[in-house]
């Protein structure tokens, strides 16, 4: 079975990561958002890029999932003793990634095959694709104007209300190579339970994706249980877009991409709405999203593959 | 008295070191060669400045004069595992210099006030300066065509043959703020026995500087003992320039620039030679000129200083 999995952050990350375990019985490539890629000190960090694949490899900080286990900050420490800004983290043995990707990418080589060549390095057999080549940096507009993403997310801790979403330059890019084909060859498409607005929406904005995407079977994971969300600023986001948190919401935001839709079990009580939101046209799977360890995040795997499986039967 | 040092890397940093030591009795600027100066992972490096710095800071290795003591290695380690090239060392105290000096560049800093910054953060009461603030490469000469510095110097460890040097754009250069005026404000100025074909040779070069020293009492202490370099490549280049490494040669290299000169006793037997081909306008200092410690460097400092206040005291 051919899964593809649309993946941001930490979130997305717990469960590719749960879907990587299921090898050999899937084969799986993750489409991850370049939205909140960034420069900083000179370096190109791609932050969800790296959270997906230190938790494939396994050498995740267990504590944080994003970042490495057993870091180091000797480096980290001392530029903030050099009086430099200590607001967003790079340990030693993450400096050596983006290190690397910087000299690189510095040299011509594209983000797809600097991530292709790292995911070798660190053994990881899934496929893990950045979502386009080119620089598309998230925008979160606020009231005092568009502050770039990892700004208003680590260095303001999320504090400014949203009210809207640029995702710079994003109509002129191209899907990475690779990304199309595998799209096309799944059997499986998987929205992983990231943030809708800043690590789903910027996958789907690239041109080319959301249309070989509609031609597939999707199943998307709600992030929002009980009307909050697992972690970060997405029920905070949907409040700020006049919208109502809940995984209503995140399934009526994907529309008519949807073939099926995974809530926790304590949102039973909206699978009567979201099916009749979608006039019938979706099924429901109700079961324990919460990943707390990457036993949960096999079990939960688990489940998506063979609710997935049914639907591609059903069809 | 006020000192300025002309330095590049180890071998000016240590006298630079020397005098350094001897404040309260001297005041000391030292202007450091940045054609070394290189982008290598996305990063900044001045490695004369930082040689210069560490020595003053007190914070070098005492090993290699270059970079940090007590360094730690695990970042370059990952490079390396990563695919990442190895040949220059970048230990993780090392890397928040290069970072943070990165950073600031990029947000508009000039390098003259970084490093100005960094060296209050680290103590150093001499004013150190980069002989200008704009990026003037040093290119090398080679049957293989023009070679940026450092892969001539530490990737192919000096190994081509060298046939001429190029500071690109330094005719178009200025010397950074405080250059021409402590240069003017000095009551000696201290050539230190760093190379003069890449590391004094682009400081004479930056327009300006040189008018500038021709007014004052100029020492240099030859970085040539008995026919060889006490390290790195010149005695090498001064061959394949087609002339005879000697501290001769190094005295008519800065020709009327100097007043006086210090050479290693063991070149005593040149002394005539020296003065005979400066027609007797040039005073010589032999004394034993090898650095081997802390030590040695205050020695020689001390012996330049007090070399230096008699030819104030004859002008």
């Amino acid at each position: 079975m051919k899964i593809v999995a649309l993946a941001g952050g930490v979130g997305g990350a717990k469960l590719a990561d749960g879907i990587y375990r299921l090898i050999p019985k899937v084969e799986l490539t993750v489409i991850v958002n370049t939205g909140d890629d960034f420069t900083h000190f000179g370096l190109n960090i791609s932050p969800d890029l790296d959270t997906v694949c230190y938790n494939l490899a396994g050498i995740e900080n267990p504590e944080t999932i994003w970042g490495r286990g057993s870091e180091n900050w000797e480096t980290m420490d001392l530029i903030k003793k050099l009086g430099g800004p200590g607001w967003f983290s790079l340990g030693n043995k993450d400096l050596a990634t983006n290190l690397e990707r910087t000299r690189r990418l510095n040299e011509g080589d594209s983000l797809s095959q600097i991530t292709a060549d790292f995911c070798e390095h660190w053994g990881i057999s899934a496929r893990v694709l950045p979502m386009t080549d080119k620089k598309v940096p998230t925008m979160v507009k606020t009231e005092s104007g568009y502050l770039p993403f990892q700004k208003y997310f680590v260095k303001l801790g999320t504090q400014p209300e949203v009210s809207g979403f640029d995702f710079q330059g994003i109509e002129k890019s191209t899907p990475a190579p690779g990304v199309i084909s595998e799209i096309e060859g799944a059997d499986l498409v998987v929205i992983c339970p990231s943030n809708p607005w800043v690590s789903i929406a910027p996958i789907l904005s690239v041109p080319g994706i959301l249309d070989a995407l509609k031609k597939k079977i999707v199943v998307a994971i709600s992030p929002i249980i009980g009307g909050e969300a697992v972690k970060g600023p997405a029920a905070k986001m949907y409040r700020e877009m006049g919208l109502q948190p809940s995984a209503l919401s995140v399934a009526e935001g994907y529309d008519d991409l949807l073939t099926g839709f995974v809530i926790d079990q304590k949102d039973k009580k909206l699978i009567k709405d979201i099916v009749s939101s979608f006039d019938g046209r979706i099924r429901i799977l109700p079961t324990d999203t919460w990943m707390e360890n990457r036993q949960d995040r096999i079990r939960l795997a688990g489940e998506v593959v063979i609710f997935g499986n049914q639907l591609i039967k059903e069809v």
